[in-house]
């Protein structure tokens, strides 16, 4: 069958991107270490799979194909589905925000948005501001662009939103129980960043995976809101990009979130999109439509909130009997995430990974969430995916992996 | 409700990345020209509806849901389902070319496979070889990258695979009936090409959505299987990085496609999808699967090769009866395209555009698939999409248009 005369050479292939030589695979051996067996996960941002509703979806999806063949099955606009459109439009509309479909894009996952916008904003070299510490996957997502970036702790005494936007080519926030600290951005810096986002005229991306999960109360204003048009007539055209998906509201495997901007910004994104994957599903765009209209999502955001809630408790009454020597914490409000950071600066996190995997324990450390890779001294821990007996295992096992690393120092 | 003091303002935003200049809108325009009443459609690439098989895609979907909730529904592996992986694995063996699932990545549309090769071999101004012409998702895809784009047409007399990819990252082409010519690379040109990637290291796409659908017979060997390794034991680990899709042969709305390339490759590619979707559904990859193993994707391919053979003759005779004072074209033997090229150097196939949409039928202009823009004396015809008589209404209203294009002239 082979008729080619040559042997396979492989020598002198040609260089990858440059920007290759500068990734981490951290995330990779995240979604891995769930197939090994006894491992427990407290590294992950996953739903508790207990939450997902299998029989409403398994009916939904058969229901959509049946009721819209050509839209599920065939190719679809790159702006999404027409009435997902409308629906976002519609549920994000306030008297204030006035959203019409153009200012919606579908994305496939809202993974996919962050590297739209990478492509739309980002020549190699560009400036960027990012929240402190940052989302890992904002900056793979960046990575092949090459950005500059500007890390900016929102939190700090000394935080100045005009120098921080200075310069940037848009500025990102994850405003609600931040990706990693589980920490929300407080309603004095939110007007901050809006205020200089408006005068400025820098983008500033509002990425809101986690604000349906507030276990004690309603959270500060969106970032969009503050920026929208006193005039209630006027169509949304401020400097806020938000993004939303239904990964942790409905199930992360229909891949499906959301871009909301101005105009201009969305037909710049559905450029990138267009050479990106074409369009979403229809398919898994018509299962998230009925979830929004049907009230499955509520019913879902409802017992996760109380779910989370008593895992998050169950997680810092462990991390206070077993961790408290080493590490020192906030207690969250929502999300998934407590932040621990290590008393002793001589704790460093990358070291103690390697400790904690050998103790069949999983966590995120705080290097990842920082495009130097400088910061070890915290450690990124979930509390949403594991049963309470499998947290208090977890914490014990990170107690042991931490009294080992600091023996060995 | 809007608590900030500042009104909205628009001046002064930063500038777009450099590449969204040089953009074009004409697959946007081909996806929206479906939603225009009585337009009859002959620019896009999109399969016959009636080929979607609904029914048996309803049950599959609900299956897959109920007995794997967390594969479906939940996070995946980044390269793909394992089960999904060594399926295509197996699928794509044989004696000489040795796949392990480490070969394969699954895609979200084959469209995502060319955007992630751009990514992980493109620096901005990397030269490029690209079949000429060009399909124009792939320019799409890698103008994000600003590669600089050599056009080679294989089937010129002065063809010379060595020149043609000397220097260049990598190599493009559409060997099965090539989106737009419709054309067959031949044999010995596919020779040439492996011959030259595999003594350069030169990487070489072979694209390859349309191959199921030949009408009239077998296939030349794929570039994949011309670079196998003579060592029947040996894992393969060529040049070659073939690439495929679900969308023509089950269903576009699935959004699954495919990369079959050495480990070296696959592991980069999984890297730039780690930052561009995460992972693909897993609920549109265990249909894709359920798919390939039930043998369903076989009985549409057979309705599909009898179904568009008659569409191609359909056409072919309609061009002949109304069109062939003005163009010339060989008769494809598969694919979804006739490549129509006007006999008169004056017949500017842009300028005819206007005067079919205004007549009520969307043709592609040769322009699109040429990064340069300049070939404007040739028109892809689709003959997948539409039943015999809207096939010849197209052409007779293609008729009416070029007849006043060239009385206007």
């Amino acid at each position: 069958m082979n008729a080619s005369t040559q042997p396979v050479v492989t020598a002198h292939r040609p260089e990858f991107a440059s920007w290759l030589g500068n990734t981490n695979e951290i995330t990779r051996t995240f979604l891995a270490a769930g197939s090994i067996p006894d491992l427990i996960n407290l590294a992950g941002g996953l739903p508790a799979p207990e939450l997902l509703p299998t029989d409403q979806l398994a009916s939904i999806v058969e229901e959509v194909i049946r009721q819209h063949p050509a839209e599920t099955l065939g190719y679809g606009p790159i702006e999404g589905l027409n009435d997902l459109r409308l629906t976002l439009a519609e549920r994000f509309s306030t008297a204030s925000l006035r959203l019409k479909k153009e200012n919606i894009l579908v994305t496939t996952s809202g993974m996919q948005a962050l590297d739209l916008l990478g492509k739309v904003l980002l020549n190699e070299g560009d400036p960027i501001a990012c929240q402190f510490p940052t989302y890992l996957g904002a900056l793979d997502a960046w990575r092949p662009r090459q950005p500059r970036i500007r890390n900016v702790a929102f939190d700090s005494a000394d935080f100045d939103a005009v120098a921080a936007l200075k310069g940037v080519k848009f500025a990102y926030s994850v405003p609600n129980f931040s990706n990693p600290t589980g920490k929300q951005v407080t309603e004095p810096v939110r007007h901050a960043l809006v205020d200089a986002a408006l005068a400025s005229g820098t983008w500033l991306i509002e990425d809101d995976p986690y604000g349906t999960l507030n276990f004690d109360g309603q959270n500060p204003p969106r970032l969009i809101n503050l920026a929208s048009n006193n005039n209630a007539a006027e169509q949304y055209n401020g400097p806020i990009v938000y993004l939303g998906t239904v990964s942790k509201q409905i199930a992360p495997g229909l891949r499906i979130g959301w871009v909301i901007a101005s105009t201009e910004m969305i037909e710049a994104l559905t450029l990138a999109k267009q050479g990106s994957d074409m369009c979403t599903s229809g398919l898994t765009q018509r299962v998230a439509l009925h979830a929004l209209r049907n009230g499955l999502i509520e019913s879902i955001q409802s017992r996760a909130v109380d779910l989370y809630r008593e895992r998050r408790d169950v997680m810092c009454k462990a991390l206070s009997t077993h961790l408290s020597e080493w590490y020192e914490w906030d207690v969250p409000i929502g999300g998934m995430f407590v932040w621990a950071h290590a008393r002793n600066p001589q704790l460093n996190t990358n070291e103690l990974l390697k400790h904690a995997m050998q103790n069949a324990v999983c966590v995120s450390p705080s290097s990842v969430f920082d495009a130097t890779g400088t910061h070890q001294q915290a450690l990124r821990l979930n509390f949403t995916l594991n049963p309470p007996e499998k947290i208090i295992e977890g914490v014990k096992r990170l107690a042991s992996a931490t009294r080992q690393l600091m023996e060995s120092n």
